[in-house]
């Protein structure tokens, strides 16, 4: 719990602090050169994840973001098309690195039915590779659905949109940077989300708490590739173990997940009681608060939080994000709903 | 007038051959080394194009593909973000070669309202520069729009999408491979529906004939920029007075593109009366048939066509492209909606 | 021949006007859309170019840089490294565009020796793939070497370089913009020299005198991905039967280059002759004069020999380069060298 | 010191283990999330290392080699030229990752005169932008050098090198992988090797045994500019105070880095005294073997040394390199000689 005068930080689940375990954990970790392959434990982390993706490798790399764009890299040739939903975090986020990266054109579907392409919007959105096109080369998924408000995509729309992409030849990667949560949420197995997918990165340092690293999964020969591409990206790193170490230990706080979710629906179901405020339930661990009632836009919503002690982000005119996490317990939740009770009175008397 | 066996090619404006008048001026044309900037006849394509076109400079180009792709990486920074119509010619037809030349992201509206992004659908698409985003580098627009039948895009509505574009900070290129086709059945100058953009690409052609070639216009800086990235991308032509000569006259075959819209049109009605097709009216030389109410594929209407003399392309399942041009006079034009019908009877009996 | 108060043009032979026959030539061609594979004209000049080069098939480009760029695109892996000769047209003159077009990294031997390097050369300069290196993707070679002094390059060391790359597994391209110029001077034929050579370049547009293009010529899977890549730089032209047909005349003038040889080696006897100049012998069409023991700087050369109505131009701090060329003849060369005679005599005086 | 049975790892200074302070430092570490800027260590880091190394700011990067590739790309434009010596690891061993990533075109000298390109090297190799060539962009040194022996460059050559670019106008970047060692060596400061480059990147994970780690450093609008970079890269991490702590305690072995010098020169001395071997005096901490007089190809020298427990790598046909480090004492420096004396005579005998 934060303490007393402590702001209560719900911008991210990546702000949270590793815990006593993952620092002991970084203490002691064995360790080697991880770039001749000699680093014990960061083989023991690739192991672990491997095993709880259902991929047959993987490995480990310092972000979410070079996960994804190694495995755009390695999935495409330059010119070709990555579908992928127009809300996605490869495509908003990363800088445009597909086009930097890879030299990949993106071709964008609306997902707000599924957060998933459908199967339908794959087919129609494949680009047959001919002497003008250089054709659909990869699709894209990402779940849980970040921009979205943290949906946790079925097992079934997952395997329904793979299944329809590899019917056109074409491969699928998987953006499971928050994966952990979805499976928790869907009282799932990570890998039985990942199943249908030909590579899928997940993040340590999100909801499980680990402080750096993200690991990316797929078959032997995609991760011998990934690896050489790490390298050209700078993501190489000698004894890596000192922070595959508190990774390892991040992968025991799958099940503790469970907790921000709970707290998130606690927060959701208390703001949105706040008299100007609307706040769908969350399906993980992700509120979104619509402030348009009250009048109130998110920047000065935002403001009006930091200046009680709550943290949060602006996502549009509107809407604010708050992400419950590792940090944040139920007395840091009703804490904030009531200082955010305050901001909207204040705002709006 | 095609021959009595001879197949009427409506495929596109692409086919037409060059008329006498253009050989003689290729074969008389006062000729330079081009790459030295000592082509007299490049030099007055260039200088005239830029008139027509309203901008302060032209550079000739062997393609509208070059044009455009020079545009889009002069006016860009690496990762920003080029938003465009997604049933844009660029978009489509290119080869990725945005992601390819420019290393920049695509942002597809869907322009079907008005065939070029609306203000609106550009403020919602704009992407401000921050940590993660580079932003919104270029818009470009599209007229007549190719792919959504030959649609002449009327000045306000260019001028509302540059202003819009020009109030973000944003350059404006327009990709006017028939903007000749636009300007006649506007009754305006070319001149005036490129006003507001900041460069514009026109087709020497197509409608207009001529064998090879295209022009970039824009500013001063922005055409030496240009021409050394022509440079770079092999574009750069020694004695290309050869070809500029039939650009030249193929300059004065602008007013002659309102035959090609009459004849359009003619050929529409013609085929919108036979039974089982539905063909709108087209605004200049582009005529989009959907056969889907006779239950023919556009495949199988493409391949009876052939079979009977009259070649067009197919765009859709059950949509097909013809496309009147210099190579095709009335008498063509009747002798197609005669065959046509054909085909059609042939099939649904 | 000039007339008399006309400059004689020695930059280069890419100035050259096109000849009477090339301008009907123009006016005459049979032409269709070359875009869809229908100029009939071009297919020629195509078979006809692969005949001359020994090749299975070959491609019409408007220039020799983007024949080149296209090959290196074509042969290479992102990353992988090209070896050449440090003075190569390749790796000066193409704006970088290896890695613009093919990310790759150019790695440069001394061929002074040979112009084309030697076995020993490529066999040290030779990556194999590794952890940490992509390896040596392509050798490429030049002839004749235009920088070096328009040196032809013989049969048996253009096939050593390529034996010496083939047995590391790696192909070879052969820049021969003046490949012709080669093979007149070794009295040998084109495809001789290219023999071993996985795909040559050979340009229309230098001694030969069309006003435009280029071909690139080896393998028909090399030719159908370098056509589609030709799409992408924006190369695909629409009647380009139209300079194509100039470009079989200039396979015409192939034999009369000795003309341009002969020339030379009279133009560089007559100026050796002058106080102050060094003029080694040519080989082909280029004459490299070294100013130096008259003390005259390049610069200053070129100045004088352009106030005198000689054009050339400087290519370093002493060094002058003088180019025979097709609009050149023998009593141009004598005025020439009368001329230049007049420049050193008033700058030494 | 290495135990009685374990190998004497001499591969490299990158495998040493991280001390029991840099794992306390890492268990203790005040963290927050650094893409937010809000790791305390990391500022701590950066603003430390940026003092050492004499410039306004700094940025932690993952590795070397992202660091070296973000400054290449900081500092050019697409099609420029990097001037740079042909055996810097930024050209041989990062993939070549400048074609990759930044589009450049390296041009190489043979710097091994004084490891840095002298003067009259970068004005020779420097490249006037114009019509045809983008000009030189960027010189990159590298000290100590790498592969030419662990060389320490003084600050004059650097000095010198640096005022030769920017005379020119063009930036520096210093791949400074082992500035550390350069320092000692040469009993200066870090940042006096530093201070004419525009940017500097020094490891922190080499010869001072950071687990993970190297910082790069220029003026203010250059580290936002990386940092931009960095983030595109995949290189922003979340907690990173974890691994940055063991990079402060990092700093604090600098001055130990004269124990590997002159352990590097016992073990130079011993094994030079071997019949059979050439072994030159180290400046720094690499010690690099000929055993040609001995008839001993390096990868036998090498798997002979790993037989009677001494780890080595091969760098060319007769050569190996060893690298002393954190890991390796004077005793181990003994048995080495010793054991690698029994490897040759076994070989001779």
């Amino acid at each position: 719990m934060s303490g007393h005068d402590d702001p209560i930080d719900l911008r991210s689940d990546t702000v949270t602090r590793p815990s006593t375990a993952m620092r002991e954990a970084a203490r002691n970790a064995p360790v080697g050169d991880d770039v001749y392959g000699e680093d014990p434990t960061v083989a023991e982390l690739e192991a672990r994840a491997a095993g709880l993706l259902g991929k047959a490798d993987a490995l480990f790399v310092p972000s979410g973001t070079m996960g994804n764009q190694i495995a755009v890299r390695a999935h495409t040739e330059r010119g070709q098309e990555l579908l992928l939903d127009r809300e996605s975090h490869i495509y908003r986020w990363e800088l445009g690195g597909t086009a930097q990266h890879a030299q990949v054109q993106c071709r964008t579907v609306d997902a707000s039915e599924r957060c998933v392409p459908t199967p339908e919007q794959i087919s129609e959105a494949f680009v047959a590779e001919d002497l003008h096109r250089p054709g659909t080369g990869l699709v894209t998924l990402e779940n849980t659905h970040n921009y979205r408000g943290g949906v946790a995509v079925p097992e079934s729309h997952v395997d329904a949109a793979c299944d329809a992409a590899h019917a056109l030849g074409v491969p699928v990667h998987l953006d499971g940077a928050r994966l952990w949560n979805a499976a928790v949420a869907l009282d799932t197995a990570p890998a039985a989300l990942a199943r249908e997918a030909d590579s899928v990165m997940a993040c340590l340092s999100k909801g499980l708490g680990a402080p750096v690293g993200s690991v990316l999964a797929g078959t032997e020969s995609f991760v011998d590739e990934a690896r050489r591409l790490r390298k050209l990206f700078g993501g190489g790193m000698r004894q890596a173990g000192m922070i595959a170490a508190p990774g390892l230990e991040a992968l025991d706080n799958v099940d503790r997940l469970a907790d921000d979710h709970e707290n998130a629906r606690r927060l959701a179901t208390g703001l949105d009681a706040i008299d100007g405020l609307r706040v769908p339930t969350p399906e993980t661990n992700i509120v979104v608060v619509d402030s348009e009632p009250a009048g109130i836009t998110s920047d000065a919503f935002v403001e009006g939080c930091v200046a009680r002690g709550v943290r949060c982000g602006s996502v549009s005119e509107y809407t604010t994000r708050l992400c419950t996490n590792l940090d944040v317990d139920r007395a840091d939740v009703d804490a904030a709903i009531d200082r955010i009770g305050r901001v909207v009175r204040a705002a709006t008397e």
